[in-house]
């Protein structure tokens, strides 16, 4: 099933199924109960937004060995979590807005896994139970400033720093994701979530010891080789194997 | 005036309005258009929430000169920020939860701000115009993983380590305010806001620089000089001139 999150002209977010070329609105609660509504909309019709409206969102640092080699930095021995603001989501085709800050600002591109339903203290073993599916998602990350203040909220928390979308896919199959970032029609970053420091089940465990998860959070699985900046009039995507592509212009402020 | 945020024996969310010894529920958005009802609760039956339901927490490292001394670290030129997930806030009175992690966890005393509207690259000098008012908060910070993990998710994101209450106090000037920490009876910090590095019109002016604020959303501004473990059994305060006292058991997980 493919889960998306649209506004029409009157802005009001709502949720549809994606089916072709068609979205099906949909009422109720796509984590709890919903049925299927007559509106249909034709997908160029709509604005896709970010697919969830999560409470937090978690991102993991150096969660594949390569990208670890590349910033300089060691495996860690235990996963290493950092949270965007939700005010930084932005959908499918919305403009990354560069900020004036020193420094280049990086594409990192990545899985981001969205819960299902409250997880809290879940065991490994049962942890792909929480997990409602997957989406596209960009790190987007002000390199300088994450140096600088050595905490990330500020590089990595700017408006329009987390693109996510352009939907959230079910019923796949982690260990086959692949992961890629392109910007301008040339491939920048490709990984294989077969090969995180760190796979779902581990992250579910790890993260829901700490904080309650509720339906909707996401956590962004880490971004593998071949981070880099982006610039102004770039077109940046994000392509997952069974999910699609999540494109996003770049403007400078 | 004094608004809070409760619940009744069925447990769902209210907001009210503290007049003494009682509670006005009022009905609407306190943020937007609210009216009082007939419902008048006293203040001993209710069960006090966090004041607020923040889209995120905002807070901010080293803020008072003597306490980045006291940490070992330089007084920054620019502020250093960091998000809580808001699944660690609890309310007046619920127990902190010491988790079994290695390495003590120390109270932080501090004033936390609540955005009163949306509030966008905010000049200082208008910032005012964007705080509702003013809570107690206890940035609860598991050290060692501090150290370990250099970002602060995981140590400051632990359900139960954002005490906030036990009300949100509207009318207040920042600059008088004065937040102590208290264990077992005997204080332990101690700091006058206008001791702050950045005051409040410079943390709304840099915060919404980066980050779309929205109501309710919370920003602390730091803890002063003496933070310290806590154990199991402790009780430990947060007191804010003009607001009053968060008072939240220790418990060991």
């Amino acid at each position: 099933m493919r889960f998306c999150r649209f506004a029409l002209s009157d802005g009001s977010p709502r949720y549809g199924i994606v089916e072709g070329q068609a979205v099906v609105e949909v009422e109720g609660d796509i984590f709890e109960r919903y049925g299927a509504t007559s509106q249909i909309h034709p997908i160029a019709e709509i604005e896709l937004l970010a697919p969830v409206n999560p409470s937090k969102i978690v991102a993991l640092g150096t969660n594949f060995s390569l990208h670890a080699k590349e910033m300089g930095r060691e495996v860690p021995d235990e996963p290493k979590i950092f949270l965007k603001p939700p005010s930084a989501l932005i959908g499918h085709q919305a403009p990354i807005v560069l900020p004036k800050v020193p420094g280049q600002i990086d594409h990192e591109a990545e899985v981001a896994l969205i819960v299902k339903r409250v997880a809290k203290n879940v065991p490994a073993d049962q942890a792909l139970d929480y997990v409602m599916g997957y989406t596209c998602f960009n790190d987007i990350s002000a390199r300088a400033l994450q140096k600088k203040d050595g905490v990330f909220a500020r590089a990595k928390g700017f408006d329009t720093f987390a693109p996510a979308g352009p939907w959230l896919q079910t019923d796949l199959v982690w260990e086959k994701l692949e992961v890629e970032g392109w910007v301008n029609g040339e491939r920048r970053q490709h990984g294989a979530l077969s090969d995180l420091v760190f796979g779902v089940p581990e992250v579910m465990a790890f993260v829901s010891r700490v904080m309650t998860l509720l339906p909707g959070d996401m956590i962004a699985l880490g971004t593998p080789l071949g981070v880099g900046p982006l610039e102004d009039g770039d077109r940046v995507q994000v392509i997952i194997n069974g999910v699609g592509t999540l494109e996003n212009p770049v403007v400078q402020e």
